[in-house]
């Protein structure tokens, strides 16, 4: 992340806070693109196929565009019939827009953890919302 | 949100994005939770529904575990496999923990806004994340 867009989203950051949201698009230039990718691993067993993956995501956020990262696991909620647990990882970035969001698909760092990392997962799911 | 945990979230913002991260954990009062509902409203066409739902959603801010709200429509991005847009509408909240979404859930304003809005939708689904 550049200084000048680091400048950006601390900017933003704090006038999302100022009015309690986040991504309340108050702003041009706050994050206003949420992209939400879930994983289910081939090996759920295996603490090292996590391990690697989430090693993998964690190198996301260098991506230039990326305004930020947000890797997890399912949180210990109460169970309920509409909460979907049965993922392995996540990875929830933020982008100022639909522009960010597609240079990040083709950049270098991005293509470079589906080379390495691809072979982990069976399944993924992705979400694009924008914020209203 | 009181003021002392808007001044927890504006030091843990600027925290994290100075590392370049949203909820990285890097600091233990940085919101690590993060809460993801997808809506699949009844009536898809309903412009009507949208906007009720949307200012339902928008209603959620208030309850004091909330730690940032991003409510959302699905963006325009290119169609991906992967990709699900069939959705209309999206809450993402952060909490500080798992406590901050228990107390989220059976809040008063939580528990109006599912009498005023559940009637909108025919399907949710939701996904609870721990920052890792």
């Amino acid at each position: 992340m550049s200084m000048a867009s680091r400048r950006t989203f601390l900017a933003a950051g704090a006038a999302g806070a100022a009015a309690g949201t986040v991504g309340a698009a108050t702003g041009t230039s706050y994050p206003k693109l949420v992209h939400h990718v879930f994983f289910w691993l081939k090996n759920p067993g295996s603490k090292d196929d996590l391990a690697k993956l989430l090693a993998g995501l964690r190198t996301l956020e260098k991506i230039e565009s990326v305004r930020g990262l947000h890797v997890g696991v399912p949180a210990a909620a109460e169970a309920r019939p509409v909460a979907d647990s049965s993922y392995h990882a996540s990875e929830l970035l933020f982008f100022d827009d639909l522009a960010g969001q597609e240079a990040y698909q083709v950049h270098p760092i991005h293509k470079q953890f589906v080379d390495d990392c691809s072979h982990l997962w069976e399944r993924v799911v992705v979400y694009d919302t924008i914020s209203v």
